[in-house]
């Protein structure tokens, strides 16, 4: 419950269309696309930066917690108010895509813009902004930028943080502040953006980025290889990868995604496949792209590929990317719940993580099919169970990280930590460093108003 | 001067063949690449990161001053020990190549190995480095990711900050902390990599670094376009790069330096040119290489180039590149003593801002030859003066810098803060923001021992 005098001041600040604490409103945004839920006791919708300032500058001195959010689509509970306290919602009025510079190749957009919104934008002025999570449809930049969220194209374009080239944003005090140019190159002071990039809010509110844009390559082709196993597949992976080729997306789905989707959807894959890897590859000229795809098919074919299938046109491309785009509805034939992690690791390691994956799984004796972006080593790791073996999955879970983190991987390639993988911070930080994460935290946030409780700190 | 104490401290932890205090070490070591000159009262040589991390703890505990250093070749002072104190000199021990990974890609590095060491062990093997400071032959590692160097390569491949996986750190308690991963996709707990790269040696100390590498493309051309005005040049740059070309480099030489060129070595350009641009361009096959010079061909006759020259072979390659590379050297006709300042702006604002600073050089009535990497919109601007001229010259760049900021420029595109930039500090940041770099400072250096008077804090 927020008290009756600070809900009459921040009303003064942004006008009572603009804030809500009724019950309906509360429970409409204590969700995410995480299975927790943490109800705000106020729901706050600044119009411009001014009033994120002025609302953060009342919540600071007031020790108010409040908690940013986009479209809330976050798969870790980042935009959740694990503390109770206000939402910050972006989507209503801080929504605009401000400018499309093709001189420059960069945009300027608010933190409430769709991904999607922008790619359309810049596609029409046959500009192309790679970072494309599967939530693109309707997450947002700002929670996209917040999270570092990745994709299929990070094989060859990157992820988010490398398309932001500026932004300005609020400390918990009003101070409005800067960070970067819209030039290439800018060394001046220190790299507040990178730090502020994947902070997940805690550090302060972004208000505004500037989004660099590539030219949009004037080719792509859809590629498919099927394998006898998950083992020879991901060989394919790293040893197509060094002999140099480098597609725009390298997906993966293993033997179970393959028997769930010929069952549930009745695919075209063979039923003896063990893996398949589908993806893109694209270029500024037809020879390009013949190039990656002879390299990928010699690759893929040195490392026991039984099939290499390119589309001939859109339909077939369509056809192609079916199964990938299926995978995640397909398994849940495996369980009625499904504990979705992201683990990533260095690509020439991922036959041995998938190896022992399913050694974990045999272990509980829970199926664990995987799919992903196997171009840049990010797996999702799918525990199916019953909701009544809970505490099971999460012990395999577990287990699963503390292994992924031996083989120098991370606990989270794209979704972040929030508040679902915060209890597994110690696994992948000593002591030393998470202590110089709540530094950090600290040197920004000193009361510990912005979005607390997330990252384990 | 150093207490005694303190210098049989560190002695007993690197021992007597690791530590100086003699005046003719004391001078060595009180350069860089600037003009300016502060003598150490000790160099040290860590061993390893364990002697890192108990010098530092030592410094720390007793508030002695300690500035960490690669190879000195710095432009702006960050390796100088501006308060006095101790450097940590990383050449002598900490300067090893640890690891080639040719499957995932990546070198892991200690921060005093040479940039040039790195690109030749990674071409042995296929593989490509591409940040290429003009120091590339003595600067080290650890410098390049502490004053995040660019380079000419830059236009296509981005700048050292693009290029760092991890990193491993010691902080001033003595803390070792590891950031980032061998990973592509890493979004767990905040980005100290991020933080930690550009910031000069002032946050922490590098002890291992995490390079990304590539395929190092198959071919490679060189062009020139010969221009009748810098306008003309300046339009032609971000009009080629918004119709699709990606060239590796484009560089930039205006007419005093095409003068200067002439009269001092002979340079094979007509007399009437007011510009130059000359790069590369690469691809994984001809046809890309093509399709590159054919979009720069178009893009600069259209804007009035009078010539498109392409080197038929290496040697003719070489000689194309004869003029950028020895444009430094050459200005010097229009002074004994030259001001260099490393400005950037957005690419659309280049013709704007050359003829901006030729008339502010007018006003004074100083010659300022401009060139370098037009193709990321990051110009050298060499103010010529004469020795007796150094405040009016002063004068002359502050007015730069502002001019340069209000066209949503930076102080600094590769060179860094440092000492030599300090005192402009005030120009590109607010109050506010220039308060959040302390808070920052702060948090990783709370007794400000760590290379303490740099970038205006």
């Amino acid at each position: 419950m927020i008290e009756k005098q600070h809900l009459k001041a921040l009303t003064k600040i942004v006008g009572s269309e603009n804030i809500y604490d009724d019950k309906a409103h509360m429970i409409a945004y204590s969700y995410d696309a995480t299975r927790t839920r943490f109800e705000p006791d106020a729901v706050i919708f600044p119009r411009h930066e001014q009033d994120v300032s002025d609302i953060l500058k009342y919540c600071n001195e007031h020790l108010i917690v409040i908690t940013p959010r986009g479209a809330g689509s976050g798969f870790t509970g980042g935009a959740l108010p694990a503390n109770g306290g206000i939402i910050m919602a972006m989507e209503k009025h801080m929504n605009k895509i401000l400018e499309i510079d093709t001189e420059n190749m960069v945009a300027v957009v608010q933190p409430g813009v769709i991904n999607m919104d922008l790619q359309k934008r810049a596609e029409a002025q046959g500009l192309f902004y790679p970072p494309d999570p599967a939530s693109e449809e309707y997450s947002t930049l700002g929670g996209n930028v917040s999270e570092n969220a990745g994709g299929m194209r990070a094989a060859k374009y990157g992820i988010t943080k490398d398309f932001v080239m500026a932004l300005r944003a609020v400390r918990v005090n009003g101070d409005i502040i800067r960070a970067g140019k819209k030039t290439i190159k800018d060394v001046a002071g220190y790299n507040t953006a990178g730090i502020l990039i994947a902070s997940e809010g805690t550090l302060a509110v972004l208000t505004e980025l500037t989004l660099k844009l590539i030219p949009k390559p004037k080719y792509k082709k859809t590629y498919m290889g099927i394998f006898p196993s998950v083992d020879n597949a991901m060989n394919a992976v790293f040893k197509s990868l060094s002999a140099g080729a480098n597609p725009v997306a390298m997906e993966f789905l293993d033997k179970l995604v393959i028997e769930a989707l010929i069952e549930k959807l009745g695919v075209d894959l063979p039923t003896e496949a063990g893996a398949v890897l589908v993806g893109d590859v694209d270029g500024n000229v037809p020879e390009e792209v013949e190039f990656q795809l002879k390299t990928l098919q010699a690759s893929f074919e040195e490392n026991g590929a039984s099939e290499f299938r390119i589309a001939k046109n859109d339909d077939e491309a369509k056809e192609l990317w079916y199964a990938r785009k299926n995978a995640s509805q397909s398994i849940t034939i495996f369980g009625n719940k499904k504990l979705n992690e992201d683990i990533s690791v260095p690509r020439s390691m991922l036959p041995k993580a998938l190896e022992r994956i399913y050694e974990i799984g045999d272990k509980y004796k829970f199926k664990v099919p995987c799919f992903g972006h196997a171009g840049d080593g990010n797996i999702h790791v799918n525990v199916m169970i019953d909701i009544s073996q809970l505490d099971e999955g999460h012990k395999c879970i577990k287990e699963i990280f503390e292994m992924v983190v031996e083989m120098g991987g991370t606990l989270s390639g794209e979704h972040g930590i929030g508040t679902s993988k915060a209890p597994f911070m110690g696994i992948a930080f000593s002591d030393e460093e998470m202590q110089m994460f709540r530094d950090i935290k600290k040197a920004f946030d000193p009361n510990n108003i912005l979005n607390p409780g997330k990252m384990g700190l």
